[in-house]
């Protein structure tokens, strides 16, 4: 946790309702650090349906592992997540470690223990020593409470300065279903699957391959349109359990993925990722201002994304971004290394409203005090048109700022 | 121009011979300061045999479009350089731009247009007064010399903190040869082709065809192999000229791409192309540290070269070298992150003769105390072994530091 909050932090935090068929708790079980929260553990007292979205890394963590092999099951007990020590690249001892914790996990509650769902995140390549679990979950599956989300999205935090919370609610069947959701960054942040760790749970009755599809859907423009670093790491988890409880308030279970009554929660689901990528981005490490990057008239959407995520990711327009520099041509230069199709003579880029670049060149009423006007506020819109197309996409970033060097160089001692 | 001069800038300069054929003059011509040397210009008395290297990027400055299309030809009698502005993204008043210094060349040294070659490097977007090269063409053709190298080197600097200068000689036919080169880095800079901006002369008498083969060659383990911070330039530029002034000491012309007396000079010309590379790389913008990685036992050498780049390129990495941290689970993102086939279990990590990672977990005999001591060099080499194939390469790099983020979030203004 960073000294100072992020300036890009929400100004207030959402009233979380409770979720039946959750509880939570947290703990110190000094993972790293002693006398620090570092433990979160999530029950359902019923089965719940489970889906999830992992990294693409070639070298996932223990715990992506394990949970990619639960998942064909389908129903979840039990999550374990902890700080402070990612249990990545920890070979046979990785594995162990996770299967001593849902061995714990299992056992404080009740389950099998392919019914248990474990993240880790923190530092690569240290052992994670399991044992410590062993004498704090038995008492976190007793004493956890439903009212607690803020307090586990805290629990999760490394470099963050705020926790991530959100939710949402939709209607199945006329009847009212909540989706909350948490989420942590704050670096190693890069699109290519669910990014960095975050949990979602919702009451509604929904089974698991309907729930998968529409969690698969829903990242793509939300966890999968952010990148603070264009670093991926080895632990990125997104999952999404449904308790079922809606179903004893008249909800009947959704089965099928093209169910339409799911129409509503998934636009639901879909605000609340996008809500909780967007404040992973805006508590990017170091970051001060948030870069909205949005690409039109590409040859198709998935060329807009690849040039909005080249110029998202070109450290030179994060710099200059953080320098409040309305430096365009950087913009240009992100455009012509993507690799994707793109006719200089044809490109338009716009700060804000402010078009500063027309036909490939300066736009004749190009007015520097206009477009440093847009750099200089919070948020900051940017928009190239590529004439070619009808291929658009949207991503999100951080500006790149001594702080992030300051954070990244010396992290690990 | 920095104020301090990066720690990592050669000792000293070589002695730079001159070569036959070739003169250089520099001048201020106010492109974008007063007073300050900002244009550097090669006449080459006799037509000399050219071959090129130019950006990848999509978007290429109205220099890169005008040499491409000389580049046929074969022929040059003068190259144009300037610093303070690329003429990139410029329109049809770069276009126009590029003709007007043409012809003034032309008219200076008595040649056709499409026998200049241009160079510009600095701001893109900023249309370029050419009349200004009007004035200072004619006397800098008149009163080129040929011990000017490292006056040449210092006019085409723009955030280079020290000029860069290399050269080298062969033997063909028994008779010695010489090369000579220049380079200017020091951001925006990432291999997608010849990187920056470069000029390379020989006395050798190499027809355009071989002088061609010759270069693109030596490019894709030495310019192509460096990064600073993975971003593309729109200009990059790297020439080579041969005066044929050896054929006067005896050297017969070589014609043809694969004649075997070429090999001599190939190898000199490969030496002095990673030379000038790794210059850029020792300047890059804020480098403190160099960090050679060498990938080994990848499926092929394509694959080995993209896992490099990914490490060299990671901003994580980079930071971590800048804080002397031996955080090798960021080589291992950076590994995973890559796309290429690679397999946890096998990977072994090494910074320096320090083996720290074998089969997907710490060493068992890891000493953060060694790991720590190399992290402390100037120079760091960084190993990955992946235990799957053949593939094998080497790339450089430098750190990501505070002060990058300073020199380019401040650089336009």
């Amino acid at each position: 946790m960073s000294g100072t909050v992020s300036p890009l932090a929400p100004k207030s935090y959402p009233s979380m309702p409770v979720i039946d068929g959750v509880r939570m708790a947290t703990a110190a079980a000094g993972i790293k650090y002693k006398n620090r929260t570092d433990v979160l553990m999530m029950v359902f007292d019923r089965p719940a349906s489970v889906a999830g979205v992992f990294t693409r890394s070639k070298c996932p963590s223990a715990p992506v592992d394990f949970c990619r092999s639960n998942l064909p099951h389908g129903v979840a007990r039990a999550v374990v997540v902890n700080s402070g020590n990612a249990n990545a690249f920890t070979g046979a001892k990785g594995r162990a470690a996770t299967e001593l914790t849902a061995k714990s996990a299992s056992e404080a509650v009740g389950c099998a223990e392919n019914e248990v769902y474990l993240a880790s995140t923190g530092v690569i390549g240290e052992p994670l020593d399991a044992t410590k679990f062993s004498g704090v979950l038995g008492t976190m599956a007793k004493e956890g409470t439903g009212d607690f989300w803020l307090e586990a999205a805290k629990a999760i935090m490394t470099t963050d300065t705020y926790p991530k919370v959100a939710t949402r609610s939709a209607e199945i069947d006329g009847v009212r279903v909540t989706i909350n959701g948490i989420a942590k960054g704050a670096g190693m942040i890069a699109p290519d699957m669910a990014t960095m760790l975050s949990f979602v749970v919702t009451d509604a009755a929904i089974a698991p391959e309907a729930l998968q599809a529409a969690l698969s859907a829903g990242v793509g423009p939300t966890f999968n349109a952010v990148t603070v670093d264009s670093d991926t790491s080895t632990s990125d988890t997104l999952m999404l359990f449904a308790t079922g409880a809606a179903e004893a308030r008249g909800q009947k279970p959704v089965l099928a993925a093209d169910d339409q009554r799911l129409a509503g929660f998934r636009a639901a689901l879909n605000d609340l990722l996008k809500d909780l990528a967007l404040q992973v981005v805006r508590d990017g490490e170091g970051a001060r201002k948030m870069v909205e990057v949005t690409v039109t008239g590409a040859e198709n959407d998935a060329a807009a994304k690849r040039i909005a995520l080249s110029i998202a990711n070109s450290p030179l327009v994060k710099t200059a971004v953080a320098g409040e520099d309305a430096n365009w041509g950087r913009i240009v230069m992100a455009v012509g290394k993507s690799g994707e199709m793109a006719d200089r003579d044809r490109l338009a880029i716009w700060f804000g409203d402010v078009r500063v670049a027309v036909d490939g060149a300066r736009d004749p009423g190009y007015s520097e005090a206009a477009a440093t006007a847009v750099m200089q506020q919070e948020d900051i819109p940017v928009r190239v048109d590529l004439g070619l197309g009808d291929g658009r996409a949207t991503v999100w970033t951080c500006d790149l700022t001594k702080e992030y060097v300051a954070i990244n160089g010396d992290y690990r001692s």
